[in-house]
């Protein structure tokens, strides 16, 4: 999936573990990857989230820059960022996570939407230049993630 | 840890996956297996609720009753009822689940304070005749369980 | 399956990890759990040895005996007893285990014979009375095995 | 470990899974992951070699070449050929797996001194020019070895 236009922008309504929102412009030149996940998923609590953090501890902040996107599209009025908040501080989860963006009365949120996601958890790399290069919804093996990482890594940033 | 006085009841104030409360009484004659968890607790979540699932799975309705008890003692209120029941939906936890009641301005709930838990996750025997005979905090390997559980199904059920 | 003549003896060629060749009617007033595998058996030796040796470490030695049964019924240049014994070394198995004997010409051993075992894993239980009174072929969740060897500690020995 | 002479060849006295004895000069231009292990240690059991399956099921044949490595150091007499044929049979491994040549009355196999390995399992990567580049005593993650064998892939063959 190799596409000429950058990857739609992350409509977070609220961050954490990050001072500042995060941006896929402010990380252009780095590979991001994207931890798409419901906090009461329990394949995005098994899997999905202790892979980003292994992802995380493993590549260079340089390189890589990992998210975690709560992209909460059932069960609202449970995973409120207030539950979220208190999640990721009983789950020890230390990268950066954005709460996405809900409008009124619409049950998926923006950036879900905007990425076509069929569920949590989803797993997107995005490369160096900003496009979007992988989505993975479910499972993804660590051998083969940690390839796919490293081919984008290896690649020349933009000009 | 034998004890001559039934144990305390069970304090809940609301209850979910049964249509009626359970009480210690109720269930006299059988042996009770209560799995005092939090929703946010990664223990619980990775080994305490799966363990008593396997428990309400192996033995017999008869023989013996499950139930968990949500002993909130931390972020209130992040794991309200609300996020509870779209929990245990997720995690498809079928058997009971009761609340453990709060008074206001305390954070420790009244069971959990009744059994002096040291936290989460606790798992609490009763025998036939209604007396704790194990709590153990954190995990108690399925093998030991197993057996302890058998243990008191073996005796004989008050007269 | 209660049945009310005494287990087929054990048929070792061979012990380790014991002195004394151990005998059902010597363990006679003790439930014996006896392990039957192959050293080159995947399933043997990621579920049932390591199964084992959990009860081995679980369960007091005057209540439970264990004992694995090497019952070789192929490749049996491969699975030697200089090869077991250095695979008893490497994976510290330290209860007893005996080589099941094999008559010239005759593939299957003869205690597997006696016991009509499927194959291995298999976990047989015996009674105090020693009488079988459990053969599982394949792997059995450790929560209901505690059961299982709990009930038979429960029963009166034989008079 | 970027080395400016090619990798030690490989000694191998037979050869399993491959009509044709390997050698890294034949390999050139591909990425060699090789897996030394011993049959009967536990670590390469439980980790190494399924890892090395994942590894030659994940890579295409032209990229990557995985092979095995026999590097028996102790327990000669329970290590056998005849038992190593069995063991691949039994766990099912289908990548070709080379048996270190011992010199006699040396208990360290000659490809295993050759590379100063410290024990089993050791992973080693070889890159297209047939450098040795990596070389990893006991277990390394799948997302690091996943990307470390990318990183491989993407250098240029020598010319």
């Amino acid at each position: 999936m190799i596409q000429t236009k950058p990857a739609p922008p992350i409509a977070a309504s609220r961050w954490f573990n990050t001072d500042e929102p995060l941006t896929l412009e402010a990380l252009r030149g780095r590979v991001v990857v994207i931890e798409a996940f419901q906090m009461l998923c329990p394949g995005c609590v098994s899997h999905g989230l202790p892979q980003a953090g292994r992802v995380f501890e493993t590549f260079g902040r340089d390189d890589v820059a990992v998210m975690g996107l709560h992209c909460v599209f059932e069960h609202h009025d449970a995973q409120t960022p207030t539950s979220l908040e208190a999640f990721l501080h009983e789950y020890r989860i230390g990268f950066p996570v954005g709460v996405d963006a809900r409008d009124p009365g619409v049950a998926l949120p923006r950036t879900m939407a905007a990425y076509a996601m069929q569920g949590t958890p989803t797993l997107i790399l995005i490369d160096r230049k900003g496009h979007r290069r992988a989505q993975h919804f479910g499972s993804v093996p660590d051998l083969r993630l940690g390839a796919e990482i490293m081919g984008l890594i290896g690649e020349a940033p933009e000009r």
